[in-house]
């Protein structure tokens, strides 16, 4: 299945001279979605990962149903102030100002082995934001898993330190 | 397995007098976040449900794993402005003023089976909008499943005219 037929592209969204790549079209399709999650459990099946992580909301979507997959526990990543247990934090950089990823401090035990798992590599800002999360609580970042990588914006430079795999590219 | 023993309960979050029910602590543990949606998926298996509908965020980690183990669709239901395309819109009142959450316009099609998805029966105020989306959008609502239900709110009453499961109850 050609998978990148299922995305919708939607020019000027959420602003003008953004081409937004639409996955809400390939998770609505039961065969393709399935078809998806299962390509990156397959792929990261001998890397002897322990637990799968993502950033909110759209990370879920695809962050979950690999660790159900795999058989394996979900943490996921938040905005400040959404997860109720004691939270470690890190600050990172937006095209204009800064925002802020929170984990729960007590979610990855030291040494785990981690996959993080989100629906799209632009620049890599998040994700390097959300590798620090699990470094910091002692975690290895084993693999980082993508649905979409828009490959002009560089992201897997700025990943060069990790093993990076997606589903579907584009240029822009 | 207990899956009850799995969640953490946390008094004073998000505000005091609440004692929140924390999931992330079954869905961290790969066995338990298993059984959980082995049991959701199994619970739905002879309804002929088309795709299920889950709100952000926490909706996304129990109802997009059930979608992957029935090999069906999910369809995001959001607050405003995240839906790239197309919407329709539904506002509902919480304790103090109201809220709107949307979905996108063809996600459903007329005549499909839905289960709705959701980590928490509270009042039942959200699901119930979730609920007029999709009937709006032309769809039929055939179950509503939830993680967790606290009992004393009485959110069953309120969506009465539903099929309602949820796997672990508590009094408040």
């Amino acid at each position: 299945m050609e998978l990148k037929e299922k995305i919708r592209v939607i020019d000027g969204f959420p602003k003008e001279g953004i081409s937004f790549k639409d996955i809400t079209t390939l998770v609505a399709d039961g065969e393709a979605f399935k078809e998806s999650i299962d390509k990156i459990a397959q792929y990261l099946k001998d890397k002897n990962v322990d637990v799968i992580v993502g950033p909110e909301a759209r990370g879920f979507i695809f962050g979950v149903p690999v660790a159900y997959a795999m058989g394996i526990g979900f943490v996921p990543v938040r905005k400040p102030g959404k997860l109720p247990a004691e939270t470690i934090g890190v600050e990172y950089s937006l095209e204009y100002g800064t925002d802020k990823l929170e984990m729960h401090k007590d979610a990855i035990k030291k040494g785990q082995r981690v996959a993080i798992v989100d629906d799209l590599l632009a620049t890599g800002g998040t994700i390097e934001a959300v590798a620090k999360l699990v470094e910091q609580a002692g975690g290895e970042v084993v693999s980082m898993d993508f649905a979409i990588e828009l490959t002009d914006l560089n992201g897997r430079e700025k990943l060069s330190k990790y093993d990076v795999m997606s589903l579907v590219q584009y240029n822009v």
